[in-house]
């Protein structure tokens, strides 16, 4: 922790912020510059972020040196992580991750056949939601457990593992008996009860990130996870909220290779979410498997016109396949393969 | 709505879009351009939420004509709003409502002596956090029940109401038990399971605007708490993430009135969270009460520099006396009072 | 300016960075923690700005220490500056500056009618655009030279002093010989030859903050015009893109006593183009004077529903008279006069 | 042109709209739903931009149907345009251009080792700053003329055409008798007077996205240099500002395809900029190629330890080298080459 005083500190000012850290076990390295004095504290980060140092007399700026996570930092493991998402899919690997399926359950039939169909095309985990976080309260909020049961029920019919979304801490165990991963979508990111309960179960997680949520946010998140004990965590990039409004959220294709940097997690996009217009889906999902994700998620419904939810952003099944061949090449272009 | 076509739409095309608006019981108006058509459909709008035109073929654009909340808005109730908060406060009224109190309770003879002193000072709420939403796991969570238990103790001793925030669905009795209004805070503002069960109970709600949401979704939001049968809400504009660092958060003072125009519910504003910095508040919490708020949620604490969380954006209690005068005089100048 | 390493940095890496600073003339200050090597360096921080130290081998992050703007900082000069601006007004003094007129100058007769009411109300500055920034090639951009003088001749038969926008570098001598102020807009913030070139020309300057420039690249902005020579600058918050879209803008009303903090140099706000919208202009305008603004800019036209550009953020003349009584109160309230 | 009216819009406020349209030469088409009047005006869209109508009484809202930009459209030009850039570089073709260069010009000898190394490893386009937008007065800012001489003798001695910033209108004439295309830079995007100058100038223009521009306000800008008869502009995205702080700009991914969709011109990317990182320029680039850019802008110096300007985000020559290998790779997957 760096304290930067104000060009008027006192003395008197420094010698009470040195009382205050020295009594917490902190030891203090005090530079005198012309324009300002500077302290340094060397000890545990983490004892400060309670203090509020800011309000302390003379004190200008306070600058942390450590990043506030642990659990999910590349320090504390060094090797990109693999996780199993139930079946033969893996997150982190040479193999690329695709999620695909619809947004909303709406029945078995439609289910089973985009299903069939997603995976014949090289999808490894089929998607769809029962519970559905919707902006309107008129707005469909999915079929719930009746939904959950039909994932079920086509994920073993098909021969694939499945990820759907939890809203609610209350239905956790509930999805677990249904689902191979949990999806917790990006409204709930700070949901700090949720994350809280999905870090005590033992099943896979896809932590979207937030809206507007920064990457040091976003990684925080899944730290709530893995300090509960649930290391199986996957992160997805779904486009954040700037002022451009062409798009429905800008895709932060740069947060691809920042959480590699950072973290040991693997990373997937979702270009469906990232752009809402199903004719920018393709290049958006080339261009995260060029730039190194470890995966897609994509939003596939038979029909469009006819989907109850987010229609306007899912391919059709033909243009999955053709997809998926693209990005087979883009793939291979960069050593992974699909 | 309003559906534009584009450019080369054919008459397939248009008949196409006809047949399915017309099988919703909606009445079309085709307005042929030079450079566009544009079908106008008369009906019940929110029939076509849920389908996705824009992905009809020769589909450019489509334009919702009507906001999509109903019970918050003006066209539904035309006067503004009284919401009774416990005791003798009222938020909507001439006089404002003044929420003061620490970020999170941290023990009884601390909050009894806050909530002695902000109420001599003429507030008429106390405020304090049992349940904190923290963004990392490793920070300090809030007392918990214990806390809820040392609020209602404190309120009752000092004669004060008392509003405090609830983050999770199964928490919402207990809290119910112990308050008189319930906070949802910025990360839950589309925690829709959470929304559902405050909208359900008989308690008003103190609903602060998510840090990216827009006023609409923000509305939405409470709407989803109408429609549960609660119309006890009142809005607490308490800053937008933007670029600028300088600040915690941007207080968007445009909100004030825009709210008023649109809706009829009361809107409060926080300037500590608005600003995160303590020097900053007293500014800010006169520009809202200029600006038409009906009244302002101010964190203060005995000891900013020994405070658990936030200490660096609290006033100290004399501090917070001076504003009072303040704000007592930028009301009277405005209409109003404290 | 501090240095963090990375966890994994070698002394070698710690040799070259010292080597490197201390051939610059800096004196270096390590600090060895558990988790991270620390530099401190002490001496003339501008040096570094323009050594790439973030590439050095090694190197975590950079933190500057200082404020890059001096001339227009606190610490500079100590107290608020009040600057002239053509007959009596001054900004930055008890009374408050109210600058009002149309959008774009449209002819002698309706400017002088505009001039005479806002005077009469209570502006101490007319303003009106002969050159205007717009983002369509095909939208009206302005009188020029011929709008110039009907500026100077309303000024002196309404005996007002004149602000208006300069665009161009190679317009300053002209727009000098007509107004008393020079306006920089929002879109030319960065305008570096345009900024020199005001610095060396000898009339104030408004200074609009740029749509998404932070606070600290609007005062490296006022300190280039400072630093050709010319101290008198008013800076103008004027509202910043955000992704709210209710509104035009989201007028930043943190940035009145952020600047108050950081810069002697007067602040008026625009809310006009800060709300985009006239019926929200009355309340933030209210808000920013009980904010602590030293003044106002109001659109104001005869008849906005005529006007040639922005009638939809203008104030009728009886509209923009109502508000100066309201602010007439609201700066009675904060101790200052109209 | 869409008009809503307010629900309690009268019979008179109609007529009112009717009667000012209609003398404008507009067909009115009205319709009357339950909850709310649409009118649709048929005619020159344009001729009312100027008409603020937002503000005739009753009026709630009112929605553009056309986009604002004409030229630069896909509907006034349905083919990709290909852009010569001098020699034989061209943009918009099968085959990307490469511009690669130093920020800033710091000499001959560094130049041109850096031009030959460049153009070996497949560079088209030689960049390097003359002039140079500094955001502080006090840092370097460029070396002016003499930079411009040395860019054109060692793009000549190199064989490689060269591009570099213009900044003020004054110096377009000179720019172009040094350089093969004009830069305007991300500040420059709204500096109306520079683009009419490279727009009368008869050399292609790399026009650079505003920080914080729409992409809609980006084309407008396009279309003030086409509006002149200099139809030969290259867009650029280079990052946007968005909340977060990990990386210097956001670089938009998603406006690949977007511009692709709506204009002809072609669209390459900054990935530099972008990032503002060197370790996240090779993931971005590829990134960019795969999402179907017309090819890319990299930042490339001998020594970023010694650049004058941005070398935090410069590759080395045998980075450079590395990465036009992997783009060579992607670009063959999407069906480009190098």
């Amino acid at each position: 922790m760096i304290i930067v005083l104000q060009s008027n500190a006192t003395e008197e000012n420094i010698r009470h912020i040195l009382e205050k850290t020295e009594a917490m076990g902190l030891r203090a390295n005090v530079s005198r510059g012309a324009e300002r004095t500077v302290i340094g504290l060397i000890g545990p980060e983490d004892k400060l972020q309670v203090v509020p140092l800011e309000v302390f007399p003379g004190v200008e700026r306070v600058m942390p040196v450590l990043a506030p996570y642990k659990l999910v930092s590349r320090e504390f493991k060094g090797m990109a992580s693999e996780v199993k998402l139930g079946g033969t899919a893996v997150a982190g690997g040479k193999r690329l991750v695709v999620m695909a399926g619809p947004c909303a359950i709406e029945g078995y039939d439609m289910l089973l056949s985009i299903a069939k169909k997603v995976k014949a095309a090289g999808a490894n985990m089929l998607r769809g939601g029962a519970f559905k976080p919707r902006t309107s309260p008129y707005d469909f909020q999915g079929m719930g457990e009746e939904g959950l049961k039909i994932l079920k029920a086509v994920g073993k019919e098909a021969g694939i593992a499945t990820v759907t979304e939890v809203m609610d801490p209350r239905d956790v165990e509930l999805v677990a008996g249904y689902a191979d991963m949990f999806q917790i979508g990006a409204r709930n990111m700070q949901n700090f009860s949720l994350l809280k309960e999905v870090g005590k179960a033992r099943k896979p997680v896809l932590l979207k990130r937030g809206i507007s949520s920064t990457i040091k946010e976003w990684l925080m998140s899944a730290e709530y996870i893995l300090a509960q004990g649930n290391y199986d965590v996957v992160l997805c990039e779904r486009g954040i909220r700037t002022f451009e409004t062409e798009t429905r959220n800008t895709l932060d294709i740069n947060a691809i290779p920042v959480v590699k940097q950072k973290s040991h997690l693997p990373i997937i996009i979702d270009p469906s979410h990232g752009t809402g217009k199903s004719s920018l889906v393709g290049s958006i999902a080339r261009a995260g498997v060029a730039a190194g994700a470890d995966g897609v998620l994509i939003e596939v419904h038979e029909s469009p016109e006819e989907a109850w939810s987010d229609g306007v952003q899912c391919l059709t099944c033909p243009q999955f396949a053709n997809l998926m061949e693209e990005l087979t090449a883009v793939a291979r272009a960069v050593g992974r393969e699909i």
